[in-house]
């Protein structure tokens, strides 16, 4: 069985999803970031870059978003989660996710981390301000020249909606009106109202 | 035949090397960041994010070094560039490729680029100054816990490789020094020696 470790409110709800919708034989393991567990010397051991998500099987242990989404459809695929049969589609989806982890989410963390990337106090405030402007240009992005509709993909549905709804699902703390963005307001929504991220939701509830 | 947008100095060099080695049927162009081709109408059409590496394959263009580092490998199953054969080892490589794309290249990224995530010039300073602190982490991390020897995943070589050899390639610059990371610095020259990574360096020349 795979264990599977996130905290509530980050991006490991997008693996998350993955696993519930894929059918995965897993369980889930909650890792408190206010009790700061994830810098705990058990999770350091799942996990030395002291993030989530972690997703542990009996090969190993993978981390990262993009790679455990692609692993997920992979190892499931009858829950047809990626076009697993077309590289090009594969690469279209991975590119996607590559923005998602490697900009989209990097210009939100500047809000709540800050300090990873300066020390000082007005250094990290003015970052912070500046994190609207980065994540709204991010997402006009997304809105004109990738998502194609109705999923990001196209007609097939796949992990990169996943990734896709967790982020999206930070606009508003992120000071962003999501009515910017009609289509990936919309796509939020219907993925919202999906019995499968309903429930995976109602896990993440609470701190 | 494929098309390849590139730009000296950067992490495209991931992907250009994936093509030569893969013996891919490709020419590639070159985008002048001195002369901000990389911002022209041009090449906006391309690439609408502003950015390189680009690949314009005959059924539409795709972006991101994760995803072109896997197309390359998945369309050119012969020069086994990555363990297409093994879900488990293809997480793995894409895990390590996404630590570099949203951790390791974000980390240097706040020296040159710092002006993406502040306007004041004050910030921007100081974020320039954890650089050193920041990839140095990155590298231990890299070296303690993931570069298994003698290539990225053991014993298989694959696009990892290509993508830390770039990396790596900028540890002097951000004011790390490489002799830290024994086994990353012999990595490194080892690929500089390789006669396919010496000609597209060759092409790399100058800026």
């Amino acid at each position: 069985m795979l264990s599977f470790y996130y905290a509530a409110n980050t991006c490991a709800l997008a693996s998350h999803i993955a696993l519930e919708q894929a059918g995965a034989d897993y369980q889930a393991v909650r890792v408190s970031f206010a009790k700061q567990e994830q810098r705990s010397p058990e999770y350091l051991r799942i996990n030395p870059k002291g993030r989530v998500p972690a997703l542990v099987t009996d090969r190993g242990i993978l981390t990262e978003t993009p790679a455990i989404l692609q692993y997920v459809a992979q190892t499931h695929p009858k829950a047809a989660l990626a076009p697993l049969d077309d590289a090009f589609e594969m690469a279209r989806m991975n590119a996607f996710n590559s923005y998602l982890c490697s900009t989209v989410h990097v210009a939100h963390a500047h809000r709540g981390r800050a300090y990873r990337w300066a020390d000082d106090a007005a250094a990290q405030a003015a970052m912070k301000q500046k994190v609207p402007q980065n994540v709204g240009e991010c997402f006009e992005l997304i809105e004109r020249e990738y998502f194609v509709g109705p999923w990001v993909l196209g007609e097939r549905y796949s992990v990169s909606d996943m990734y896709l709804f967790t982020l999206a699902s930070w606009l508003e703390g992120d000071s962003v009106d999501p009515a910017r963005f009609p289509k990936v307001a919309a796509h939020r929504e219907r993925m919202r109202g999906d019995p499968v991220v309903s429930r995976v939701l109602a896990t993440h509830a609470g701190t």
